[in-house]
């Protein structure tokens, strides 16, 4: 395990946005694409490095227009205008936003049909976990606008570009885990029986921000007697007691990129059922690294994993996958299932994610983060511990 | 001003929902819609309480189904029914997702065709401030399995029920907007100069969450000599000088509703044109205060406060409006803009933000959360010092 004791670099050098560009085009023309646009934030942010938590306001639209040929458009409101010029970005058009008449729609149109002529194909992203992020009728105006261009799917372009992270940004994961491993060191001084789920969360959050993490912008768990629930709720009011297991699934940022993993923790006496379960989820990660390489499979993944659990007995798993990728958000294509033929490629940041319903109503969920290298796995996240920790 | 020393209830009592799903089919019924499709986070919520931090991974849908006369269905990724399972919602449909070939979508097509019938109507914000939160192309393949089906936008429906707050949702915004005074009263002990603008964030964040916050969602900002430049920035590496005037901007969330204020602080010899845009925003606050009563539209509002600063001879606006509404969202309809006309009732939870450009480069924003009663506005931030406070 490498250890990172500084903080990367904020932000990126022009030449990170150069290469992304530089592969973005080259895909643009062999899909016959003469603009991409994009909306959402991970997508503006991409080509931009455009990183602000205004995103959060529903009320404004933001776009990015990437032309076959030149740097990026950025279509924005005005009130983006002074951060965007701090981007890489020279070519940015703003409106005073919102305005309920015309919410950025015609000036996006212009922009359109400037850099894709009079007939040309515009590309945006319509597929698996992609988004619209503006107004669905503005969208439909927009089409009428430019009722000659043709739109099509682009979801493979920026899916491609984004599953397989720069060193610059495989260090900003790294250390955003590094952090957060510190933090969950902390777990004996922490938590203790006795204490609410509610103050539970809020003395881990308190912690991750004074290891040095930018935000913890996601914080899930819950604790049970000899298990939890589910895995997805914010912390009920209850207090913890003897026997029970907790679990915390945390996505804290570091420059606007996530780590996800998560740690259980026992309390007082914990019964076998539950520490077994653990073991299970433990041994099958380490069956899913020993096959995570280059031109190994989601598949390969998921079912190194699945067999370990199955073997133990595993009632099912509610959460759908064994893992996936991470990044600029909490999580990303691709996804350990039977279905996912994506290929491992050296570069990507994946999690892995066993999970299963050991008993009626009690789940155990692991998870590691990791970054595919040409020899293997380098975990990004400091390893659980084989056998669950257990705290008074 | 209130006190809200103790935190009120988490949850909503099913009488909550009960009340807001009649208002919804009372709407549905004038416009003949026999469905309401949602598929947003605040959307879901709205009518069923389901709470989770996790819409932050993008990957799956979640879908909410609202017949014309029965309880909302919900139509969610397995991943979620023990946490639905905890809401009033007893219709609970599932499916094992990711599911890179259909996720969700024939289960929702099924869904609405036993609730709209063979040739009903479907309504689904597509209107300003809504997003679509479920891939493009599934939503065009939902279209198509549902040929028959009349789809018409439901905007009007969802603004004008979330925009009107049952006293239940007030206690909440309230009570986030008392943490938050309370941590703003510790600027003078938290924040100093020489401390990094990272610092001061974090600094920040960890008094909120000690007050008592759930998360803080939401904090952007920065400082500059005489003046700050733009308000929605991360915070820089720059160590905080003498004269510098710093605001922060946050929005903090208890039991998923936000406060939405700013506050402004000078340190050392701060220069006399800031502290006059000081006292110019804050007496457009008291203009727009004035005026804020049931019957006033945001127009009305909005001319308040912008007369106070053209008279002081403002240079403009970056930020498009003076206040907007919030609950749920940290930023929600209404406007405060020239072109708003909707008019202002009793329960609606609105913020007051005068800002302007008061030199090059220099920019001064305030702002106040408030209740609209029917004798006029209860503030429920504590109300910003006349004059800019001055730390060292």
């Amino acid at each position: 395990m490498n250890a990172h004791p500084n903080p990367p670099a904020r932000g990126f050098p022009p030449s990170e946005f150069e290469k992304r560009l530089v592969r973005a085009q080259t895909m643009m023309a062999q899909e016959g694409l003469d603009a991409l646009l994009l909306c959402s934030e991970p997508e503006v942010r991409y080509f931009t490095g455009f990183l602000t938590q205004f995103w959060q306001s529903p009320t404004r639209p933001w776009f990015v227009v990437v032309p076959a040929g030149a740097k990026p458009i950025a279509v924005i409101p005005e009130i983006g205008a002074a951060c965007m010029g701090r981007t890489w970005v020279d070519d940015i058009r703003t409106w005073s936003s919102p305005d309920m008449e015309d919410d950025g729609v015609s000036l996006l149109a212009e922009t359109l049909r400037e850099v894709a002529g009079r007939d040309g194909k515009v590309g945006l992203p319509m597929g698996h976990e992609t988004h619209l992020r503006m107004p669905l009728a503005d969208y439909a105006r927009l089409r009428e606008l430019l009722g000659d261009l043709e739109f099509g799917d682009a979801t493979a372009i920026v899916r491609a570009l984004r599953m397989v992270k720069s060193e610059a940004e495989i260090a900003k994961i790294a250390y955003a885990c590094q952090l957060v491993s510190n933090a969950f060191e902390q777990a004996g001084t922490l938590f203790h029986v006795g204490q609410s789920e509610t103050d539970v969360f809020r003395a881990f959050k308190i912690e991750c921000l004074k290891q040095g993490v930018d935000d913890v912008s996601y914080l899930v768990g819950g604790a049970g007697a000899g298990g939890y629930g589910d895995i997805i709720s914010p912390p009920s009011g209850r207090a913890l007691e003897g026997g029970d297991v907790l679990i915390l699934d945390t996505g804290c940022t570091f420059d606007g990129y996530f780590c996800d993993f998560d740690r259980n923790f026992g309390f007082g006496d914990v019964d076998d059922g539950a520490r077994q379960a653990y073991e299970t989820v433990y041994r099958a990660t380490e069956a899913g690294l020993k096959v995570v390489r280059p031109g190994a499979t989601c598949v390969d993944v998921y079912e190194a994993m699945q067999k370990v659990m199955s073997a133990a007995g595993a009632l099912g798993n509610a959460v759908g996958r064994l893992g996936h990728g991470l990044g600029m958000q909490l999580t990303e294509w691709p996804s350990h299932t039977p279905q996912d033929k994506t290929v491992l490629e050296a570069g990507m940041v994946i999690t892995l994610e066993p999970g299963m319903t050991f008993a009626p109503g009690k789940v155990m969920v692991h998870e590691e983060n990791l970054v595919v290298r040409e020899d293997g796995p380098e975990l990004l996240s400091r390893r659980a511990a084989p056998e669950l920790p257990v705290i008074g």
